[in-house]
């Protein structure tokens, strides 16, 4: 695929994306300060990682992404909460993101809370939203259960209470893997398979896209310890080295920086090879893949 | 109906709800410490008003109660939830909680923050195994959607910024109406319609529910406030006199203490009104409605 049409086809996404995330959250009747905050952290741009993934998947079956326009919006809420909620002083206490003051800076510590929790409440309102779209209610059910699944103590939220007892500690590999595959991976992973449910991927090929998914989320987590400290501070957006002052674990603290170039190669190359297997339209997936991979911020 | 045979009902089932959740949270497979803080919120008693309210809604319509018990542990999860964030530093900042030191005071802001947000995402969670009960989807979607509706940014969490933005001021009576009928009378109300939905109810006695439980919801407040300033603080397990502290407004500062004694009396008679004209077999509901409004903690 060339990059003219990738490109096309991110930017069209997210600004359909980011229009509903936008609609959603202007349409409640909700004091204002609240809602000021909620949209705040939502417009402070990103990527829109977990929302392309869930779009490409769809389109890799030969199906119209905007199918999946209602779960891609929540899952970017559920995203957009565990940054406001990670950021909080307690946390990670930091005060920029993506260059901007954090949501608790600008909001106070309250609000940010309350905010991310309405946010995460949301996106399972908007879930069952899906039924407007012609959606089986039995394929609906299925995909809540997997979202509350990945973003709660069994996935998400989970691996950050295990990122801040990992905190001081020298991890091993297999350690800090299980941290990313929980605090980053289980939000990635059910991107896709919510996609692929939604687009009538066979049960057969949940596991191959499954391990796409694993070796994706590694590189992803691979690539943002190698950004903390060879990346470009006004590209990230925040202070470059902040891993090393919270001694916190790192692939190139325990790999070498050559080490973990290498270890992200090889996730890279078996994120591909998963790819490959599935027989599917998969050139936009393979872009995303790169994206995450070679990304500056 | 005897008071035995509604203790004989809050027993039975408070026990049975109360094992459920401790089972839900035992099977999770996730950091110790993190199910370690969600059991001890969980498990630090309470009155269950609202599981009861919702089991008590499914009796009243000749159905069995324990088809509402998956959403009755859902809504005490949330009602857990709001607790522990609410006592947080940044909100309330209490140190104790029925009688024993908040959530963040056992295990650290970060973990209590995590905890809440684990209560949250679970209880959607536990909401989607409903369709083991032999539940159609449909009918489960739409009890997701009005429970995220009632917890979030138009319900609960909005309720809990307004009552912080209303802290230091003068209100009256009618703002201080709109903030409980969120804050509290959403979760409580959609116990009521959760339970009435599963029991087969008619869409037009949806109407005489939601009034029984916005005239419940407000006089719980009310009571809520008459404690603060007459309970006994052994039996609330909290300061009494707290509201005073924070500058909250209050019925009893707003319509003297017999002023809101009257008021308390006004919605109750107008709750059990409303039941009435439903000809259901309320007895219970109608013990419950004293149980909150004659309540000593």
């Amino acid at each position: 695929m060339n990059k003219t049409s990738f490109s096309a086809f991110t930017n069209n996404y997210k600004d359909i994306l980011e229009k509903e995330l936008k609609k959603n959250v202007e349409k409640l009747v909700a004091p204002t300060n609240l809602k000021d905050s909620m949209l705040y952290s939502l417009n402070a741009g990103g990527k829109r990682i977990r929302p392309l993934l869930l779009f490409a998947t769809i389109q890799a079956y030969g199906k119209d992404p905007l199918i999946g326009l209602l779960p891609a919006t929540a899952i970017e809420m559920i995203h957009t909460y565990s940054l406001i909620h990670d950021d909080l002083p307690s946390m990670d206490d930091d005060d920029l993101r993506r260059g901007l003051p954090t949501n608790h800076k600008v909001y106070g510590e309250a609000t940010a809370i309350l905010a991310g929790d309405a946010l995460l409440t949301y996106s399972f309102q908007i879930m069952t939203n899906m039924k407007q779209c012609n959606i089986p209610a039995d394929t609906i059910l299925t995909a809540i259960g997997l979202l509350a699944e990945a973003a709660g103590a069994e996935g998400m939220v989970g691996g950050q209470v295990a990122d801040i007892e990992g905190e001081n500690k020298a991890l091993n590999q297999q350690e800090l893997e299980q941290i990313h595959l929980h605090k980053t991976g289980k939000l990635l992973e059910v991107s896709v398979i919510i996609g692929a449910k939604l687009a009538g991927a066979a049960n057969t090929e949940m596991k191959l896209l499954k391990q796409f998914a694993y070796h994706l989320g590694l590189a992803f987590q691979i690539r943002d310890d190698i950004l903390d400290l060879e990346g470009d501070e006004a590209l990230i957006g925040k202070p470059i080295g902040s891993d090393m002052d919270n001694h916190k674990s790192t692939y190139p603290k325990i790999l070498t920086m050559d080490g973990a170039k290498s270890e992200l190669d090889l996730h890279i190359r078996q994120a591909k090879d998963h790819l490959a297997s599935l027989h599917i339209n998969s050139a936009i997936l393979e872009e995303i893949t790169d994206l995450i991979a070679y990304r500056n911020n």
